[in-house]
């Protein structure tokens, strides 16, 4: 598609990721653009919780979204679609992002023209927790089917975000997921988690989801 | 629980992964000890898979099972309450095995005693597909709330696996998946995989995969 910029990213030359991580927090703040770093397992639903949520987003601030993958580009190309302005990163096989990654991702798009950037990291629950992007707002997305048990295989990345999405509620009864334990073992890791419900699918919830991004965008 | 022995995993000191794993996976053939290597995304149901399959498959065999997690001990007594061997390696905060691993839980195992062990890897498509751990047999479990699109964006995966189990059937009904194009875009990153549709909840198509997985078994 014509309207999907692909950027090949190179593998970064900083020994300090957390120094780093900080520098480019600072600059985006400096440059009014709060950068959130979306991560999940694959199949989460990380595109389709995005789908659902730019619309509301849009509304009240200027958008865009990076889409990070070790191939192909369909989830840039499904995000450009909802008319908001989306970049593919390819990590040659990387499986996770890290700060000076993330920053040629935002070069690319010249940041600057927005207050928000969605980076969706690669899918996956270990790697890209252990690397700060210098992201203002770690979120992560757990869909019904994965389990509950999430939090006490995959402590890192619930010990790293600020927001854990619950999607996929609309399949609830065909799985035996259990809200409370989740609430329980997330909290467990991180006791500040905020645990929001969703399904993309129905639409239920994302009203509540974008809400309570944009205050934070706004607060900061 | 008191049957279930923990091991934490040393960082691997070979620099020639491929080397070692060939020389691991020669060591098991001349023993006469099948290796399967178990892959997948957190949650797609590698665990209840083999708690369905442990049943058929010990009629036959003697088998033990080595559960890798980053972290908790969760599987490995899932897996002992079915009466079968289990053991759980902690990764101490790495993303797959390699095959120098994977040897220390099979030494910790007392492999020798066993026809097949299978080694259930870390929760993760991208991470494990690039390490041979020195095993006969690479498998993966796509599961339908995952999307039928997993082989477009995680290439690897499906490349290095010999067999893809679809599991959640069961689920069908409730999800966009589409297994014509699962099984399109599966066989475009490798000609030669072998694709099973399960549901390890209502025990559908279990019997097909433990008959293929004892053929192949006994043919080496």
């Amino acid at each position: 598609m014509e309207n999907v910029k692909i950027i090949a990213l190179r593998e970064s030359v900083f020994e300090d990721n957390n120094a780093d991580a900080k520098l480019l927090r600072q600059e985006l703040s400096d440059k009014g653009c709060f950068l959130i770093n979306l991560m999940s397992a694959p199949g989460s639903g990380k595109t389709s919780t995005l789908r659902a949520l730019l619309p509301l987003l849009s509304k009240e601030l200027s958008v865009a979204v990076m889409e990070a993958d070790i191939d192909s580009s369909v989830d840039a190309e499904a995000i450009a679609r909802c008319g908001v302005k989306a970049i593919q990163l390819h990590t040659g096989g990387m499986c996770h992002l890290d700060a000076d990654m993330c920053r040629q991702g935002l070069r690319a798009l010249a940041y600057e023209e927005f207050d928000l950037v969605i980076l969706e990291n690669v899918g996956n629950l270990v790697c890209p927790a252990e690397f700060d992007t210098g992201a203002h707002l770690n979120m992560t997305i757990l869909s019904v089917p994965e389990g509950h048990d999430k939090p006490l295989k995959y402590p890192l990345m619930y010990e790293s975000c600020g927001l854990l999405v619950v999607n996929k509620t609309d399949v609830l009864p065909y799985f035996d997921f259990d809200m409370d334990k989740l609430r329980e073992y997330a909290l467990m890791r991180n006791p500040n988690i905020e645990i929001i419900p969703i399904s993309a699918k129905t639409g239920e919830g994302i009203a509540s989801l974008a809400e309570l991004i944009l205050k934070k965008v706004k607060s900061t």
